[in-house]
């Protein structure tokens, strides 16, 4: 017998509909965890087609407002950044819940969710580490997008893991014309999910507006539209290559040249033992609302 | 102003959920064609990440049920197979119109569909047209998957431009592993839109089912889970290498290395005038229904 469960795809890290990354959530919350199959999440994941497909469900650790089961197309993953922004909007939305600290329980533990309100979610980053790349590496990555890093280029560990460059603005990066093929082999050799490219937005003084690209051909994704941990990544490196001493926010954009218009609003929080959180936050709308048969 | 309108997203040439190939559909026929713009058809279905997302209007041309427009996440198509079944289906249940008779408008002109009373959905395919193929290119092709064809393979121009091989049996087929990187460069320098390879079903002697299965890496495609148009392809090559005198029907079966289960029912119609009819369908299910908000 099939069941019919409420659905939404949400449109994230955007206020203007179709220009954001989509994720599609199933609101599983009033059916019991077990009475669904892991494999039957994935063989949806796999059918939605789209980079992310979640589902809400009780959660089972005190104190947390839902459980999030992540997955993509071929497996299921215990964080991601736009599918957690994009399926506590339809939290919101499935329940009424208005409040502005909402905790998603998932695979890397209970995640900080704040809410605005002009209703713009953000998410408290989870650990990440950062290495040193070879020179060889750099040179070749710099050769397959025919650009000159302005500082020494990082690997982020964010869950997935980022080389990240930085150029001199924001038109250098929406130049870039990537060799896929050649990035393809790098990302598969040296084991990187892909690389972030980061420029100053041009007329931007204040050092606070930065273009982003994603490129994760090796992945399946020649460019990811709007890319939540790629953001992280970036931010990070920001705080490595700055050493901010005062909590900063950014806004970030991404997606200008796959025809989307993502808009990030980042924070580096420097707390008072220096210790430092980073938060990613965005506009998010469901554009699908309806339900899914299963 | 948002507007909203109701949306379906289809499993097509299944019976049973998320084993088919899905495509969204949104029901435009109680707006004017006008009030939506081609840029705003497009940006959905690059959202969507489908490899179809049609757009059901009123029709403009007499004796026809609606107008269907076609977008890949990068154009719009004149005609896909899939969309056209999931169309209709979406067309069925949003209308509540029950009948035998359907007659689509597209691009490519007027799609005769059947609704037979279990509700499987058939289209008659348009012109199509076949050619040759080198020795040298047939062999490059049989060296990416590690095949011997058993009758020499030929290009079908049914839309897309399928080069189609037949191997011994399904069991043959189901066990290719194709060399991607190689398949794509050759597809590349033949304009080929891919590779569609069938085989007899194991065990079956009475020659009426096959099992293919469709890549198109150039495409982006590395395996397109249950393909209407290879189907189609294949159904025109084996009258071309059979040259039946008498109607037939086939069971063709696709997508089961991609955890899919796609079934469609097929018949080469041979008219009392020598003039040959393809006739390409299967079951379908709306499985997300709602609504969009554009």
């Amino acid at each position: 017998m099939p069941r019919i469960l409420p659905f939404k795809q949400v449109d994230v890290f955007t206020g203007e509909l179709f220009k954001g990354n989509p994720v599609a959530v199933t609101n599983c919350m009033d059916i019991d965890e077990s009475e669904v199959t892991t494999e039957q999440l994935q063989a949806i994941a796999s059918w939605t087609n789209l980079s992310e497909t979640t589902f809400l469900f009780k959660p089972t650790d005190a104190g947390c407002d839902y459980k999030l089961r992540i997955f993509t197309p071929g497996s299921e993953l215990p964080f991601a950044g736009h599918p957690t922004v994009g399926s506590c909007k339809a939290f919101l939305e499935f329940t009424g819940v208005k409040k502005e600290k909402i905790i998603q329980q998932c695979g890397l533990g209970h995640i900080e969710l704040t809410v605005t309100d002009d209703q713009k979610i953000s998410f408290k980053a989870g650990p990440n580490s950062i290495e040193e790349i070879s020179d060889s590496v750099i040179k070749s990555y710099e050769s397959t997008m025919n650009i000159n890093s302005i500082e020494r280029p990082k690997l982020l560990r964010v869950g997935p893991n980022w080389a990240v460059l930085l150029v001199k603005d924001s038109e250098e990066v929406l130049r870039i014309e990537p060799d896929l093929v050649a990035m393809t082999a790098l990302n598969r050799e040296n084991v990187h999910t892909g690389v972030i490219v980061g420029g100053l937005k041009t007329g931007c003084t204040a050092g606070d507006a930065y273009e982003i690209r994603a490129f994760a051909p090796n992945e399946g994704v020649s460019e990811d539209p709007v890319c939540g941990s790629g953001t992280l990544a970036f931010l990070r490196y920001l705080q490595e290559i700055n050493q901010f001493k005062e909590s900063k926010t950014f806004h970030i954009t991404q997606g200008a040249r796959v025809g989307r218009n993502g808009n990030l609003y980042c924070k580096i929080d420097i707390l008072p033992d220096g210790k430092v959180d980073y938060y990613v936050g965005g506009y998010a709308i469901a554009i699908l609302n309806g339900t899914i048969t299963l």
